[in-house]
């Protein structure tokens, strides 16, 4: 069979199991959560083992370490994604809530029932544990998952959706309500992308590179995820104190994700007193500064920023400061450069959080709080499939909710117009 | 200037001007639309003429008279557009809503408010009303429009802009809250399906043809709309009387639009009986009828379906009949031929009823009603923009609501993680 054919036959399967998908219950979608992590356990051994296919060739191939931990599989991450799946089993389900019904003036009753998608695709990279995450959030939303993981993890991949996808269908899930897209040629993922009318959703996990390939080319929708250059900016009336310890949490808690603090605006008639107390603070933690010309000239030993620094996810122990003169100049830094994820205004002027929180477009805004928050645990979802950076559909943290849609079901007694 | 450049331009400026937009206030969008609609009036036979512009090239290209028809502006037809921003003007603003607010065990509280997609691009074929009815709903949702319509209707669509645009600026919205792209040729309309960053979502409204281009070729993202192969399945148990009043309307009414009736199907135990009398109607209201075997075995004079019969939106006084085993096969043939628009059961059976609304995938279900509610009007939305046959973002009727998106609003007093 050819890729395109392969890749095809895939979403047949995904679209039959979607449609026996909407008459299982949720008793039965908890139980088959549950038996897939159990089951994740009960064959460790020839998971492990097959990671380690993946591993060996990761090494002769030269990965890097952190490539190479993005692989690996443990015991302990085994137990971590079976202790996901159940708590994706100890969620409400949101199907079939009917979150409004009015009556119409001619008595027609119109309700606006939650459904799901149908088959949500899911392109991700390295860390095979996306793999059961994203299974386990698309059956509990009643969605069937078409997965298709980098090639570095396929062994791994592969052993993960047959162990899950066995328990499924014995607790009683449709056959082919996981589907692995186990060809890992380029040409799948493209093909993957054009399947109208058999995938509803595409979400791609991972790299700038990779969201922009699927961006550009699929024409089945997309649900744009990721990308943070988040800033903080520290207003002419912050609370110093408090000040430091966000900015120190937003930049170094856990600096490799998107919510982490990208660029620090420092207002000037604050910069001069406060930049050199967070540079003592910054320093004992290893975080390198980018400075423009203001912050060069308040603190020694700075790198000076270049322009492409404040478009930089630096994802990394580095942190760009710019002094501004006021708030407008601190926004239109943020209109210019970020990427509409998360922003931040630490201020104690009523005015100036009610101006930032109205005027900054992005998906999560926030007046004295630490930027790290925007996560589907810390937004209260119960876990996430991703952070959406655009405004259709879901924006911000993506939990089961966001992953379903709704259809109108419409009550009558023979009214006609 | 290329065409490329052009259209990219026109991005640049309905980026600005939606960054302005954030900040008008409910009052200044209605002053702004009641203006809209007096200048409309005040400013018809400039309006009128450059109409008769386009009839007259119309007319020298042999158009046909359903064309023409479209084109036509009328001072009656004026006084409808009028009409309708004013209409607008009356519902409510969507933007600024806080939906919900939650108060997390640490104490951040994050509200999800409505705001503005941003930029909103439309692409329409000849009719002229669109350009301002989509202008009216983008400004009152707080957006920014940039409108393609087809070229047939471009010296219209130039005044009508120009008329609009004028008062808005006026009343006090920004410069460039309505965009038109006056360049008509296709390469315009795609340099705008690839103007990601400036264009937040793109909706084609037209036919079948002109909405698969843009779902193929749109790096945007987009909501598909439109097409309706609606079905009307009459269970064995329905009310015969009220069932062929409901077919008559779904059918008759209106049977160029998309939630109109296209295939009828009848359960084989009321088929003998009830198809006669459905017959009788039909003729007298010019319908023609294309039955499958087991229906021409039952009716006189009509024509034989063939399969493409079943997957065809006639848009016409055509109506395919098939009579089916049981209600399996109805929804059977509703899952192969529906485009998930608008489907509905007529039944006086619980059990049935219920698992029709459960089981079929489409935007609107109905029991006992006619599929033409399926409409923003009816639906109480008070105007719409078109209607989606997608799932991610709007499903049905597209209101006010549905051109919005939310941010999360996050107060905190110094969290970290």
């Amino acid at each position: 069979m050819d890729i395109k054919n392969y890749v095809l036959s895939i979403g047949e399967i995904a679209k039959k199991a979607s449609r026996n998908m909407i008459n299982i219950d949720t008793i039965t979608k908890n139980e088959a959560l549950i038996k897939m992590a159990e089951s994740l356990i009960e064959n460790k051994e020839y998971i492990l083992n097959e990671n380690k296919k993946d591993m060996e060739n990761g090494e002769a191939k030269g990965f890097t370490k952190a490539l190479l931990d993005r692989l690996l599989l443990t015991e302990d991450r085994l137990n971590a994604m079976a202790g996901g799946l159940k708590q994706v089993a100890a969620l409400d389900d949101p199907i079939g809530e009917v979150v409004s019904m009015i009556k119409r003036p001619n008595n027609l009753r119109i309700g606006k029932m939650r459904v799901p998608l149908g088959v949500v695709g899911i392109i991700y990279e390295a860390r095979p544990n996306v793999t059961v995450d994203a299974a386990g959030l698309c059956i509990k939303s009643g969605n069937v998952a078409i997965l298709r993981g980098g090639k570095e993890a396929i062994n791994s991949n592969m052993a993960l959706v047959k162990v899950i996808s066995k328990a499924a269908t014995e607790a009683g899930l449709p056959e082919g309500c996981i589907n692995l897209i186990e060809i890992t040629d380029r040409e799948a993922a493209n093909e993957m992308m054009k399947l109208n009318g058999y995938i509803d959703v595409l979400i791609p996990r991972g790299g700038a590179g990779l969201i922009q390939a699927v961006v550009k080319n699929a024409s089945v929708p997309v649900i744009e995820t990721g990308v943070g250059n988040c800033h903080i900016y520290v207003d002419e009336s912050a609370d110093r104190e408090r000040a430091i310890d966000i900015i120190i949490n937003a930049k170094t808690q856990r600096p490799a994700v998107c919510n982490a603090l990208e660029t620090l605006l420092v207002h000037e008639k604050v910069a001069n007193e406060f930049l050199p107390k967070l540079q003592d603070k910054l320093e004992e933690l290893n975080v390198e500064i980018r400075g423009c010309e203001k912050t060069n000239n308040i603190l020694k030993n700075i790198v000076l920023a270049k322009e492409e620094d404040w478009s930089t996810e630096y994802l990394d122990l580095i942190l760009a400061i710019r002094v501004v003169n006021n708030m407008d100049e601190a926004l239109e830094h943020i209109h210019v450069y970020g990427t509409k994820h998360s922003e931040s205004i630490l201020t104690n002027d009523y005015n100036n959080s009610q101006r930032f929180l109205q005027e900054v477009d992005a998906a999560a805004v926030y007046v004295n709080a630490s930027t790290r928050f925007t996560d589907g645990e810390e937004f209260g979802f119960g876990a996430e499939i991703g952070i959406s950076t655009q405004k259709l559909h879901a924006r911000g943290p993506m939990g089961l909710k966001e992953l379903t849609t709704f259809k109108y079901t419409i009550y009558g007694e023979g009214q006609i117009r």
